[in-house]
């Protein structure tokens, strides 16, 4: 049926909400130190049946009609979204690490794969109306489809938390999402024989032991010879077509061309897009640049897209079963994170990191979800166990983060904006010499503070004069150590004119930063000087820093010339930091040499 | 009715062939001095019913099914696309030139509006069965309809014209651009008339009054408090949230929002995202690099699909009737370029900018095709006069680019890689000093020159010796005038341990081009030498091309470092000069202030 005009306005007006809604949401959810990705799902929940459809249902069905064109529109996006967004999380895989990392990998797969599965398999088989079976469907069926439910991981949710964790590139992360790859191909393949078993529709196009062949021939062809052909072919494309156009559309093409024959194949179109970007990834020909265009539009448009869409399908309020919910999520918890723990372990990972690739392993999403509906349309389950599946997607994605982030004592980066506050900034010093600008930049501070201006001014002028804080290129750091101070303040201030601080280059500073530091805890305060200093090295972060007019537009200059790392990588590193655990030091390595 | 497996199989697949081959096109016109929507547009004919259809029907019916799920998503997808792409062609808008020459546009909107239509009108009324009028069908309305169908020019294909051309951001762009607008909006009020009066559908929302109220006062709002607003929001965004990912969101959800209120007055979405481009772009907040993700995307991901799917929607040779094409077209073209070119006379332009003005404008495309669709759904023409116009459109926008070039005369740029070769260049120079690196070089062009060997390097080394022509920073340019040369020779040898040229800087030369120069043309050599030192001026691209072990590295090397400007443009910069008429001046003092 042809498009409607009415229809044509509502899809306009349900992307815009729905991308509005997930990255407000996801942003937030980054603010209270959670994956962005729980944020974007949250958004669907709050604009799907559970919550506006239960209280505004009319507007629920005018932005988001539960048939017709427009929800066709949507389903058809979100499934192109996470192809997209799968195509991105293979560009970024390194597969000498992976390789590197197969053995572990493929053994946290098998360990994360057969323990759910035993486990669910014989819950569902013993107490299947405990669970929500349908009553005339086989119990065999449905103990099968459970135990495949709860085994198989959400490669799209784990790779977007890693990202967001910023642990991606580490090589937890590598092995999280090679084992994540094995086990998902397993999982779906798995689930193809099910899905043959209970189909209502003609027959599947392979039997089981073929789409297995295809599968594999398939990834092995993208991962040696598509791989070598697209290294030999970027030089060309860059040297022959409109840069950087020819290989932006290069990638998006063969990535939508090859989630068209793993989808024809049998299983699902983001193995395709993923095992494409792997390979495109891997050619040291991709420039950065590119690799920047596709990494932002895709996991700042398409991928909250696809995950604000997963919140949309259920109403989890009116299909809520606390013991059912309950018991999957303990089923599966159990199973992947004592599975995939155990496994890393026997690889002979530390403990730490063992339960972290567990609970990584343990984010679930998408992929219950596309299943789950499909046991859904197909009898097999009611919606209750539905819901309890995608409840579990949730919390497990939500556990995820939070788990890892405390079991590698990962904590957030030190930012010396964290201490500064409009109040404490100031865009026009009148100060003509260091005396004065401490002063003035005292009495910015001193209400917050539990001593008075003439103390504070008397200490940094003490640390002024036993050497100077003229740190040459515009920045000066005036500060000093003081007893009764509970927590670090950091106060800005801006002369156009400059102020002489003894610099070492001779010259005046036009930023003028007086941080005031608790006694103890001398760590964290060596770090705010470093990062204050780290921040303005670059001229054009300093021009546009001493340019500001009001605090938000110093904020802004800082965070858009200050990012030197690719934007995804640069969303984790304000949440974790990059220094602590074993596994992490890889992380800045690999980090930096890609930057 | 749910998307099913095999649907999202063709999904994918159409959508990367379809992206595919309109980006292979678009490339091809490109290099045959086209603009590249005219291969975009042909990729869709070749793969739609005109010729896929026509030779291979079952592979075209299965790859772009007619009706279905298939088929409402590839509409939706170029609906988002080409809201998507008049987002970017908004956000190049320079308000300041609009504004400054807002009432030159206005006089060539309306010029350009009126003759045309008056023209269409007047032949439609004397003779609609010529023009294939259903019988049935009332001649007043479809007079109108034919009247407007003419006289509505096409914001999309003009702007992409331009881009392509790389004259969007000039004063003759921004009339032309500016006109458009006018245009458009003057055309789609009539047409929402028309519609009105045809529609089988329900009534319309608004009455005419009411539409044209509502578009102004949304109009007016998005250049004047929104565009504030804006303005002070993207700090703000900058500063708080994930960079660019922010900004990113903010735009294409606000786009897709405004698209939808537009769409729901009644006029086309694509004003909305227009107009919201126009607020957001002319933001001197807006940082480049968001900018330019954003452009890229779109330029090289949506608008190609979109144009593409443009030629996917009719059989061009069973529908095609020469006597109502070559009626349509010379009406259309007549009036419009007439009614433009004089309008733009009368506002004191030169006459050869105002025929360009006129053809620029005479371009059509999607505009004719969706209002012409409308009409063909709504019984009131015949396919046959549905082909006319598509192919109307076609034809206006081939002539649009290469009339303007001629006009103008504008040439292609002087790039030194015209006159390089593989065979002109060695990765490996074996040479020691000067005379051997002549020597080798002369040896790999010497077959393609009229002189000997001997001859060749007497000529470059008495050059040499009159003055050292190396250049510092790693850059030797050896060169000669000879009689007998049919046009210039450049080759290129890379040295790693360098050769010593005598620079100013002392240092070897790793990078040495040997230039050949005919005698005559003066000019044209100058322009060579001083286009080498130029893209080698960054030690980013001399890096690059030392390292290149092939040729096709090498020009990788240059052409995606040395792009200092947006890629866009840059795709224009290939193609045409920036430096000979009145008007081009000022793109590129733009173009400069910008990059």
């Amino acid at each position: 049926m042809q498009i409607q005009h009415d229809e044509i306005t509502v899809l306009f007006l349900s992307l815009g909400i729905l991308l509005a809604a997930a990255r407000i949401l996801g942003e937030l959810a980054q603010k209270l130190g959670q994956p962005a990705v729980v944020g974007e799902i949250l958004a669907g929940v709050l604009l799907g049946p559970t919550v506006l459809g239960r209280y505004f249902p009319l507007a629920s069905a005018a932005l988001f009609p539960p048939t017709g064109n427009v929800r066709v529109l949507l389903d058809g996006m979100s499934t192109i979204a996470i192809a997209l967004f799968l195509l991105v999380a293979g560009m970024e895989v390194e597969l000498s690490t992976v390789f590197k990392r197969g053995r572990s990998a493929l053994g946290v797969a098998l360990g994360g794969f057969l323990i759910p599965f035993a486990l669910g398999w014989v819950t569902a088989s013993l107490a299947p109306s405990a669970l929500g079976s349908e009553p005339n469907a086989s119990t065999q069926l449905f103990a099968l489809f459970f135990a495949t439910a709860i085994s198989i991981s959400a490669l799209p949710v784990i790779a977007k938390t890693l990202m967001d964790l910023n642990l991606y590139r580490s090589e937890l992360g590598m092995v999280v999402v090679a084992a994540a790859v094995f086990n998902d191909l397993v999982g779906w393949i798995v689930f193809a024989v099910i899905l043959g078993m209970i189909s209502t529709g003609g027959p599947a196009r392979f039997d089981v032991g073929a789409t297995i062949l295809w599968t594999l021939t398939f990834a092995a062809f993208c991962l040696t010879a598509g791989r070598w052909m697209i290294h030999r072919m970027l030089p060309w494309l860059q040297a022959y077509t409109t840069w950087p156009g020819g290989v932006l559309s290069f990638a998006i093409s063969l990535a939508l061309m090859a989630a068209a024959l793993t989808e024809w194949i049998g299983i699902h179109a983001i193995f395709g897009s993923f095992l494409l970007g792997v390979a495109i990834g891997d050619s040291s020909h991709l420039r950065e640049q590119t690799r920047q265009t596709i990494l932002e539009f895709v996991s700042f448009i398409f991928a909250p897209l696809f995950f604000a869409s997963v919140g949309l399908r259920v109403d989890f309020a009116g299909n809520f079963d606390l013991s059912i919910v309950l018991i999957v999520l303990v089923i599966a918890c159990a199973g992947k994170i004592i599975g995939c723990g155990l496994s890393a372990r026997l690889t002979k990972m530390d403990w730490a990191t063992s339960w972290s690739v567990g609970f990584a392993m343990n984010a679930r999403g998408a992929m219950e979800i596309i299943l789950g509906l499909l046991a859904l349309q197909n009898g097999l389950i009611q919606q209750k166990m539905f819901v309890a599946l995608v409840i579990m997607a949730l919390i497990t994605s939500m556990m995820s983060g939070p788990a890892i982030q405390r079991l590698l004592r990962r904590h957030r980066a030190m930012r010396f904006t964290t201490y500064t506050s409009p109040r404490f900034f100031r865009e026009r010093l009148l100060a003509t010499d260091r005396l004065e600008a401490i002063g003035e930049l005292v009495a910015a501070v001193v209400v917050d503070t539990r001593h008075d201006a003439p103390e504070l001014v008397d200490a940094v002028v003490r640390r002024e004069l036993a050497g100077s804080t003229g740190m040459g290129d515009d920045l000066a750091l005036p500060h000093a150590r003081l007893p009764n101070l509970r927590r670090p303040i950091v106060a800005v201030g801006i002369s156009q004119m400059g102020i002489d601080f003894n610099a070492a280059d001779g010259q005046p500073a036009r930023l003028v930063c007086l941080v005031l530091l608790p006694e103890s805890s001398s760590a964290d305060s060596l770090a705010i000087l470093a990062d204050i200093a780290r921040t303005f090295k670059q001229e054009r972060t300093r021009e546009a820093a001493i340019q500001a007019r009001t605090y938000t537009e110093f904020l802004a200059a800082i965070r858009v010339e200050g990012a030197s790392s690719p934007p995804l990588i640069e969303a984790g590193v304000d949440m974790v930091s990059q220094s602590t655990p074993p596994a992490s030091s890889q992380t800045a390595d690999d980090h930096e040499s890609r930057s």
